[in-house]
């Protein structure tokens, strides 16, 4: 299965040059499957909630169209981040998108600093959605650093977790291979490029996209500044099988009895 | 706070033989907290479950007895992997002694390939001891891959995470400055060296001992062969701090509802 991620600046605001730029990135090569950073479409430093809601679109709205027409045309399934309006409220969420036209949503469970002036926490949970074969589950920068994200994916049966992403603190490209040997799976993390000076923030994104293996290899990695697609050959069968010894299995291990039990 | 590992190979089955080892090395630095590796008065590779049940000791056998009067002797609290008998059962425990005679007992949760042959996996779940101002928590190796072992250490309030480990698998140190910086928690990760061959097992640890900080930063690390001792000052007031951000913090940012609730 090819996957990949797609590494690019989106424009604050420009919605329509944003998808023009996905659409060129995305017709560029040939996937199975391709990952696009959070908030891809309308960029990332609001300067107010009002700005936020306006840029913000319902899962139906103009963006999310436009890329399940791309999706269909060029025969590849899509994560993008977006701005998620439904009724007052304005999700940080990424769509899955395939070429049938399946539609699945996560909102992001952990918002990043200012996001929480702009975004509702997310109300969907964890979700993982069935494309073809394979089990796909979605979570949004920030979250990574909540082992218990990536850890409840895959105990929901996720193979590749779909990481749409905005970095612009170091620690993620060096802990995402942990993310995947630790619960056996496939991690694509898609992060952007560039800097957004607005609303009295100033933040550089760190780009340095990567996918990881099971086996905590970097299947494929970005530079810091380059636009760029990377795909790779994964075999999601791989992360079925939780095997680290002939008799250890990291799911089969585990002690729920023992975690987080108040003492 | 003068926190450090104890790296070295014991030698199977000299239990008298280790225990000077560890004197000769306890005594030859100043500490407040030393950790050594897992099972370290008796070495690993257990041929039956008699041999384990005939090297294991109660708690209150001679092998504590002995790092008891060393730990107030040198005034230096101690964590010791160590083979525990208790009735008919053999656990591959983890003690905390200190000074004024405290022992805390920890009782590995994840048994790694042969060890369940030799061991039960332990029944304490994870503890945390308070250690004059400091609380203290302890995982045992292959724990280390399950993050919720640190997690829960550290939700119980953990500020050092003691490791005894006796690594043969090369990701635990590329791995551990993720586990601090995830929980905001120092880890002192001590592991042994050398080669065993018995009981048809052949295995190399890989020495590399390490202590990392809640910034993911590597403290202090070993080499894959040598014997040392690396001692580090930290400040356990900075683990109590789980700020990621002026809007973030790691424990209550957290959203329970949404980890690993059937769907």
């Amino acid at each position: 299965m090819k996957t990949g991620f797609v590494q690019f600046a989106p424009v604050f605001g420009e919605v329509r040059k944003n998808l023009a730029a996905i659409e060129r990135l995305v017709s560029s090569t040939r996937a199975d499957l391709l990952v696009l950073p959070e908030l891809c479409t309308t960029g990332y430093c609001f300067a107010s909630k009002a700005e936020a809601r306006g840029l913000a679109e319902p899962s139906g709205g103009l963006s999310l169209r436009f890329l399940k027409r791309l999706s269909r045309e060029q025969e590849v399934s899509l994560v993008a981040g977006f701005a998620e309006r439904e009724g007052s409220r304005v999700y940080n969420s990424a769509a899955l998108i395939t070429p049938e036209g399946q539609v699945g949503i996560y909102r992001k469970s952990h918002l990043f600093w200012n996001e929480k002036k702009w975004f509702s926490p997310g109300d969907t949970g964890f979700r993982v959605f069935r494309m073809g074969s394979v089990n796909i589950g979605m979570m949004i920068c920030f979250d990574w650093i909540f082992p218990e994200a990536a850890r409840t994916l895959a105990l929901r049966g996720a193979q590749i977790i779909c990481h749409p992403s905005n970095l612009v603190l170091p620690h993620c490209p060096a802990s995402m291979p942990v993310r995947a040997l630790e619960n056996r799976v496939f991690t694509v993390t898609a992060n952007r490029t560039g800097r957004e000076r607005r609303g009295g923030q100033d933040l550089r994104f760190i780009g340095r996209s990567l996918i990881c293996g099971p086996d905590r290899r970097v299947l494929a990695s970005a530079g810091g500044k380059e636009e760029c697609i990377k795909v790779v050959e994964v075999d999601p069968a791989r992360a079925l099988d939780k095997g680290m010894t002939p008799r250890n299995d990291l799911f089969r291990d585990r002690r729920p009895g023992f975690y987080n039990v108040p003492s």
